[in-house]
Formats: C-alpha cells, structure tokens, sequence
C-alpha cells in the first residue's frame, strides 16, 4: 500500500558535536540527529559509519527502524562502540537492507540564536 | 506546453509541530508547511500519509493541487482524519497521481529567532 | 573540458516576496534569488515561469547565462512581463535550452535575525 | 565493504566570501566550506573551479581527499593559483576522479545571528 522510496545508502559528509552549548536540558543542547524514514512493510536494519579526517573510520553503530516508523537517531547518543568524539569533524555514511530515507539536523546552542539547517543528504543507488 | 517535472511520492523524515510560540498572529505561528507545485496541466490528487516513532501511521490527508498552480499546505492545519498531535515527531509520505515537486518549509518562533529551515525533500520514481 | 553538468528544467515550490524590510540598503534587502549557473560551452537561455496559487501563471521572463558563467537572478528585480506580486506566495519553474544548474535563496529582513535558507531545487530530467 | 556512493561532479551556484566579519578568532570568521566524503577504498583527486558572473573561471584548485576520510575545503584558505576574490559573487565546480560526496556550508557573521546553510549541491553523472 506504500510506495517503495527512500534508497539503501546515505551519505552526510558534514558532522560535528561541539562539547559546549547555552541551553540547560536535554533539547536545546547541540546536537545532529540523522532521521530515518521507513516506508517498507519490514524492519530496516541500519549501520552508521564515522568517518574522519584524520583517522580511521569508526562503527558500525547499529539501529532498526520499524516497517512504518520513523526513527530519529541523535548521533550524541551513540556510544557502542564508542561515542563519537566531540569538538571533532566527522561525515556519517547510512546504510540499510530496506529502502529508507534520512534527513540531517544540526542544532547548535553555542550562540544565541539558534541555528538548525535541516538537509536531505545525498542517496546512493536505490 | 510547461516540462513534465516532479515525482509521484515524496518523503520528508522530519516533522514536529510545537505547541508554544512566541508569535501571535497567524503568520509568525510555529508551523511546518508542505509547498506543492503541480506543473502539469491536469489536477493533482495528494494523499498525505504521517509516520510516527511508537504508534501507526495516521492518514491519508487528501488535498488537491489544481494544474498549473502552487498549493501550500500547513501541516497544522489538516484535521481530517484528525489533527496531528503537537510536541511528537513525526515524518511525511506525500504520493501524488500527477507528477508534483513538494518543498518542506519549517518555521518555529519558541525563541526570538526565527528558524526557517527549507529543504526539497526526497523524490521516489518519477 | 568543463563537464555537462545540470537540468533542462528546474522548480522552486517555494516563494515569497514581503513587502516591508528592516534594511535600508540594496544588498540587506528582503529578496528571494536563483543563482543559475551555466558550465557549458553555450549561452543558456532560461525562461522563468511564476505559478500562483489562485490565479494564472505569469510569464516567461527571459535570462541569458554565459557559457562559464554564473548569474544570479533577484527575483524582486524581474518586471518584464511585470513585476512579481509582493506579500504572495508563488512557485517558479525555471526551463533552460543548455543543462544549467540552480540554487535558490531566500533572505528575509523583516525580523533582525537575517535568515537565509539556501536550497538546490528539485531538477527535471538532464 | 563500504558501498560506492557518490558522483565524480557536483556544482554549487552560490558563492560569497564577505570581506567584514564580527569574529575574531578563525572558526567563527565568515566562510564557506565544501565538506568533501570520499567512501571509496582509493584516494580522490579532486579539482576546483570557480565561474564567475562577468570574468572567465579560475583554477583548478587541487586537493586530494584520502580513501575512507572526509575532508574539509575551507574557501577562503584556496590560495593556488590565486586566492577567490572576496565581496564578489561566484559558483563552484567540483570534480573527482573517484566518485565524492560534497556539501557546502556558508557561514555569515556579519551580523550577530549566525546563518549557517547547509546545502547538498546537485551531483552530475555517477
């Protein structure tokens, strides 16, 4: 009944978590969260990968999106295997058994004003 | 006369309708908007599909994008079935039986600084 | 040398021209702007067609981009067939005879925190 | 292991490095930034040109992004052959001989909020 849509690989090559931040609760701290759309009538296993300049790659981190769900992951919430580091530039790549589409937020308290660009990443074949 | 442009589904993973606002009137509301272009020279029939983290989906929202026009559709103000719930993620599966192209419009006035994230969101087959 | 890169055809849901602005000068302006960029090796003739929600399409206006060049287009300055309406929301379909490529911003001065939501429009066949 | 994904063009029609900034320190200044993920398990040798509205382009700027690492093209750090004219418009080819994936982060602080786009620019052929 749903269109198949979304693809099986995402790429956001920007990523950063700064380790300060104005805001007091859990909301308004800086964060990016990868949010992952699941059309498909099955589970859709996911793996992310960090990526660095410098440095190795880290990952798989590992989450599932429920057949019909959308899932949003906050990537300062990874932590297996390792939390990724802050104060760091890092690119995330996406990958699922499952068609799914992923929309990137970054929310950054540093300053005052909030800054939240929110994009669609760059989808790999389908 | 006009190009076949667009697709026939499209997905936005992102979505929250806060409950606050700052603003008073209409215009400056915190609100989510799906702008939506028919280029085509016939009617459009939009069903407009919401997807949750932890509970079913909630739909189709039917709306109809007349040829050659542009429609904006506040997500706030769709009530039938009924209204989407406030302070809950959500994501947007938007198909079409006319080629349309959907942009994703987000406006939050919480704090003093408007946040106007605008992004095309994902296109499925054409 | 240069790569073909690009659409024949471009659409920007989105569009809106206030009225009233903050600024004083030209450039802090509020102003909506397609950035059009032409890689080829051929002038590009683009046409732009202005789509409403409640009434007919205005246009074309016609723009010439240099083979290896860039312009970018304000839409407040169009006025030939007639100036966009302000306080409107519109769309705008962008057709070119050589593959262009175009980028959409919006600045809007009417609140002191400039926002300025920079978007790749949805892209027609090649 | 990890997917290819990516494409060996992508344009960015927007380009602006502003001459004022109210930063002091680096990381605030005003930016731009092309964020450049290579998942290929060979190193990206990637060129840069820059079109402008009424001169022919420069470049290319070369860098060289290793396999598996993201990397970060701060603009206004391109000094080779000459470095981008600031207060001048211009867009941004980008092109590689295995395939990348490329976001463009402007960053403004001319005024006191902080405008921080994000963009995935349009990616020619695989």
């Amino acid at each position: 009944m749903r269109p198949p849509i979304g693809a099986l690989c995402w790429a956001i090559p920007e990523g950063f978590i700064p380790r300060s931040s104005t805001g007091k609760a859990r909301t308004p701290r800086s964060h990016e969260t990868a949010r992952i759309l699941n059309a498909a009538d099955r589970d859709a296993h996911v793996e992310i990968m960090v990526l660095f300049i410098d440095r190795d790659p880290v990952g798989p981190y590992r989450v599932t999106v429920p057949a019909g769900r959308s899932r949003h992951v906050r990537l300062d919430d990874l932590d297996d295997p390792r939390p990724i580091p802050r104060d760091t530039d890092f690119a995330t790549l996406i990958t699922s058994d499952v068609p799914i589409v992923v929309q990137h937020t970054r929310l950054d308290s540093r300053r005052e004003a909030l800054v939240l660009p929110s994009t669609i990443p760059h989808a790999g074949a389908g």
